[in-house]
């Protein structure tokens, strides 16, 4: 199993489909995108200059959006995850 | 529903309409523009440093304007949103 | 209205004649001019991280003199505007 | 032995084998890519403003994955190892 | 009358006399050079994070060396200043 | 005698012997690479935000590995030092 | 008399002699060489952001060596100076 660090969030990603026109698929424009993927696991949140410890603002199984240009890939077990910061997320959708 | 995190804001945008000449869309100048939008849902807010939460300064319902560049464009059930900082928010027209 | 947030001030811009020569308009030179304006708002001011706000230094009818390249040009109801941050204003004219 | 300072750890890296096609290795591509490894020792931790010590959250024996990029590579006593700061550490497998 | 608002000072500028040979006015070259400069208004000084104010170091009719490059320049009631920032000065002449 | 001042610390370097193939000093790669030195001097240390001195992790006779790069080398009494951050030190050999 | 601001310290430059061979003053190479000066005067210190001065770490007399490209240079009254930040200087030579 996979434990995030700190102000870490582990997520499946699911790709947005490429549009695709008649069979050919459309390259992305270079605009920021977000992504969307599920929670799988959670870090213990990041400590402030205080000494107290603040919690990631999601929690397992929560579906999420967050910037497409964050975050590390990770293979592990088979699978492919991404490793984001908390601030890296932009939303959950509800 | 979105749900934004931290100082997060999602509003649905208003793009100003292009100007034209004798049905001519004029190309927009390289200046930074602001843009108006309406917020649709607001975060819990930004954790200070001493542990305190300061609430974003807008609320739903707002028309807001804000820096042009700034923010992520989210589509979510059909719609096109944008996530903005609160920093990003330049002004509330009442 | 225009309400500007945090230790944002709206302002009524006052450009600067340019010079003319024989009715020949000079070109600025690229040395970093300030300008003048009129505050017409400000807003609640910048919160710190001890939770207190700061307020803006300036207030409505004041004359004040900002650097040129800072600032959001703003149009709202016919009129064009300036949203300034706090710290972009260099010195009131009394 | 070594000592790491502050909010250093050592481990003994794991290179991720290179995908060969017929025994010709293949390029990594430039995408920044984690690896694993073994902590070997661990710092005392880093200093905070408050005047506390913040203690690494790896141990001795975790095996950890990382930011390819991250770290200072050492050799000491014939054995190649990696100084990591301990914000460079992505998760634990555990 | 102008008055410069945070840790901002208004001064009125010396600027060192260009050398000259035989009538031909030197180019300076590029190495940073302070100027020197006669205080006419001080701010009220920089408000720090713990709600103090932090007084500028000079006071009206010091004489004061600043760098070369920092400030902006005014035009005022006839008359050039500079504005410059309380860092930006530094030495008094006494 | 040197004394180091704030968070620095003097060492002799141990320059990593060049490997020769035949007679032919190799150059070396590009990549970053740490170096060994013994410490020779040690300033009192850094001073925090809370006004207490924070003493630098290492002390006088201790051999250390460095960030290759940093440092500012100091030529005194005859002799080549370098002057190194307290950061800069990646680990202790003990 | 130049009083320094602030942690700024005023020093008379004491250039390396530059190497010559043979007559031919041989060029600088590129990397960053420290300087050694002495103190003529002390700036009252740095303001903490809890409202203390921390003193610069040097008095008027002292020997030190300083990174090369660091300070600003000053004349004043016939003499060449140098006013380096606190933090610029490497080490006293006691």
């Amino acid at each position: 199993m996979l434990k995030p660090l700190g102000d870490r969030v582990v997520i499946e990603t699911q790709d947005e489909e490429e549009k695709t026109v008649g069979g050919i698929v459309l390259a992305n424009n270079a605009k920021e995108k977000p992504q969307t993927g599920k929670v799988v696991a959670v870090g213990d949140g990041k400590v402030l200059d205080n000494g107290n410890t603040l919690k990631p603002s999601v929690k397992e199984g929560d579906t999420i959006i967050f910037d497409k240009y964050a975050g590390t890939s990770v293979d592990y077990d088979g699978k492919s995850y991404l490793v984001l910061h908390d601030k890296d997320i932009v939303a959950i959708i509800e």
